[in-house]
């Protein structure tokens, strides 16, 4: 099965938006098995868009059109879909009873441009709504005596997302005669690199490679390590879950060390997470970061329960002043841990998180750049480390947020 | 001139990385008045981007190829390109000693294998690199007897940008029979939205249209504000600039109160440079932006001429112990006023912006979510502001912070 995917837009090929859609819709693909050789954007010109579309399902299966299905006379894509099918449109009461509703819901006035969304293909099955207007849809076409599918979902990410879960990946599943639901699950892992993980979780993956279900996946994702994606396709929801705890299970018994999280979980969430269940407020003490870990962690609705403050000392004076740190060089494993202790005397904190480095462009006290000392103060304990990170000044600055809060982590786990 | 872009690479079909480089070459080919009407994504597979190449070069001028030109033998532009031309790669001697140069500079060992970036269509011009290994290439096409071109560039966003700037556009106005400079510059505006602009700036922009040269555009750049882009077609560079400085004083001429910076100028830039111009130092308070101020500032190299610290007050018992604000509602220009007048104390810093307020989900003190309140302290001088922002959690901090920080450059500007 080849699905490939057509983004519809002008201000795509203008550059004024990344086409992020058709990176997202071609990692689902790929994580269910089905190719995708070819992918474009195209503006939104009817003869254009319609031509291209035919020339892409000769090669392909299935299209997955992403855009153009708003309600200006710009979003052409339900013309172009008919155009290809060789049918004309119909209005739909049914889907312009749903947007009227909507928006009678929100207590806004509907412009009656907004019935152009309940315009179909005759002959295509809608995709409903559950977050916006506009409907999505299957539709089946017939080119040189064989059966295709070109699909439709709109370009905003949410609406695309849901509609792709929900109807395009089942449907694709089925035409490819297959079990026709697909679970997947993430696992956060920080401090191994990509070549590293693989040689870890060689016998796992020999023996998934000769399964072929699940699929397991590497994602790396920069300063927030490496992801194995674990997707299982099932006839059932709960049989694919099952596969994935299974082999989840498999996997965690070679790396537990590194894996620190599932899906949307973040490295911040899980600390948060930590110092909630053992009833301990977090207090921060930022050189080299300036404010990163402070802000990462606050991002986090609900930090406030936990979280008390941070000092960023960047003048070395506020180091030694505010935080009563000894006087001697700041970037240091003893500047580290009197910063901490510091940050929880002054910040009334239980638990202190400091970091002290050098993010260069030069050397600071005779250390190199990208060395990092971290100072955890839990309690009366306390605990400190050096590191050397790799990069220039914004990387080793965003791998020691990470770093730190993952040796934080460690300290908190084991407590 | 049309001139489409094919990006090259398995990777990005699979969702691996973003293609962010059709995104940005299309932003410049449309800054250049050369129309991209189609863009495409294929796979490191000969037959089909041979294929694809020749299908683009049926409807357009010229075809950007971007990728595919590294020492692999999954890197098949060349051969894509050799093919499509009709003609055989040849091995460029100057090529092949620049590789091995560069090297041998570097102290590293050279595989073998590098030298395949030596492999030149016959009949295509060099694009020297500057940066790293492969070269890029200018490949003159005949088409059913029509003169067309294909570009060849890197996929490594530094080294494509250099080819494009440096080779691939002047050689698209040449052929174009258009002057070969041009010569873009980017003000950076806050306060006003993009309709709020078009309107201040609709004189201008009626002249603009006139003339035709330089042209000016409106790209929004969500929480850093909107850019106001003019870009000049000119005979010579000083030409080119000349037409921009021209343009670039009447546009200020209507808008000068919101513009903040050029080109690469951020508002955190801008403010240090004010600051370090007066020969003050900054401190930092911040509650609601959890220390995302002070990663912004200290995210410029430098910063720590100019920058104390600052505290991150997160609990209300930090806001008033340690900064010696009020009791009462944290929330509050009184207590912004506090933290100000608190962060300059502690932090021994000349000047001290203060931001509190809600960022939801729920209100505070009575608040409603979106409220932030801004202190400064300028020496013995205090001055607040409440502002209303927009937007969930993460916009409304984001938004918060360059709010404040404009409001401090207006304050420097002034004094």
């Amino acid at each position: 099965m080849r699905c490939d995917i057509l983004a519809v837009g002008t201000e795509l090929l203008l550059g004024q938006i990344t086409d992020t859609n058709s990176q997202w819709m071609g990692e689902q693909l790929a994580a269910a098995g089905i190719d995708s050789l070819y992918q474009a954007k195209v503006g939104d010109n009817l003869g254009r868009v319609t031509t291209v579309v035919s020339r892409m399902l000769a090669d392909a299966d299935a299209v997955i059109m992403c855009g153009g299905l708003g309600p200006t006379h710009d979003d052409l894509t339900r013309d172009a879909i008919a155009a290809v099918m060789g049918v004309s449109l119909e209005f739909d009461d049914t889907v312009a009873q749903f947007i009227r509703d909507l928006f009678e819901s929100r207590g806004r006035r509907m412009a009656e441009n907004n019935l152009r969304q309940a315009m179909v293909p005759v002959g295509a099955t809608i995709i409903p709504q559950t977050r916006g207007t506009a409907p999505g849809l299957i539709c089946p076409v017939t080119i040189e005596g064989r059966s295709k599918v070109i699909y439709a979902v709109p370009g905003v990410p949410h609406e695309m997302k849901d509609m792709l879960q929900r109807a395009v990946l089942p449907d694709l599943l089925e035409r490819a005669g297959e079990a026709s639901v697909i679970v997947s699950r993430t696992l956060r892992t920080w401090g191994e690199s990509e070549s590293g993980l693989n040689e870890r979780l060689d016998p796992v993956i020999e023996r998934l490679e000769a399964e072929g279900n699940p699929t397991l996946a590497f994602l790396a994702s920069g300063w927030e390590g490496i992801k194995v994606r674990l997707t299982a396709k099932a006839a059932t929801h709960a049989e694919a879950s099952a596969v994935i705890d299974r082999w989840d299970a498999e996997v965690r018994a070679l790396v537990s060390d590194i894996v620190f999280g599932v899906d949307d979980d973040t490295m911040e969430s899980v600390v948060l997470q930590l110092l909630r269940e053992r009833g301990l407020t977090l207090g921060l003490a930022e050189s080299v970061t300036g404010g990163l870990v402070a802000g990462r962690i606050t991002n986090v609705a609900g930090a406030s329960e936990v979280f008390r403050g941070g000092i960023v000392s960047y003048a070395s004076e506020v180091k030694f002043e505010l935080l009563g740190g000894p006087e001697g060089p700041v970037v240091s494993e003893a500047a580290a841990a009197a910063m901490a202790v510091g940050a929880q005397r002054v910040l009334g904190a239980d638990v202190a998180l400091a970091l002290t480095g050098v993010a260069g462009p030069a050397e600071q006290d005779g250390m190199p750049v990208g060395t990092l000392c971290v100072g955890i103060a839990i309690g009366s304990e306390v605990t400190t480390r050096t590191l050397r990170l790799p990069g220039q000044r914004d990387q080793m600055r965003q791998m020691s947020v990470i770093s730190a809060l993952d040796l934080l982590r460690r300290r908190l786990s084991a407590a």
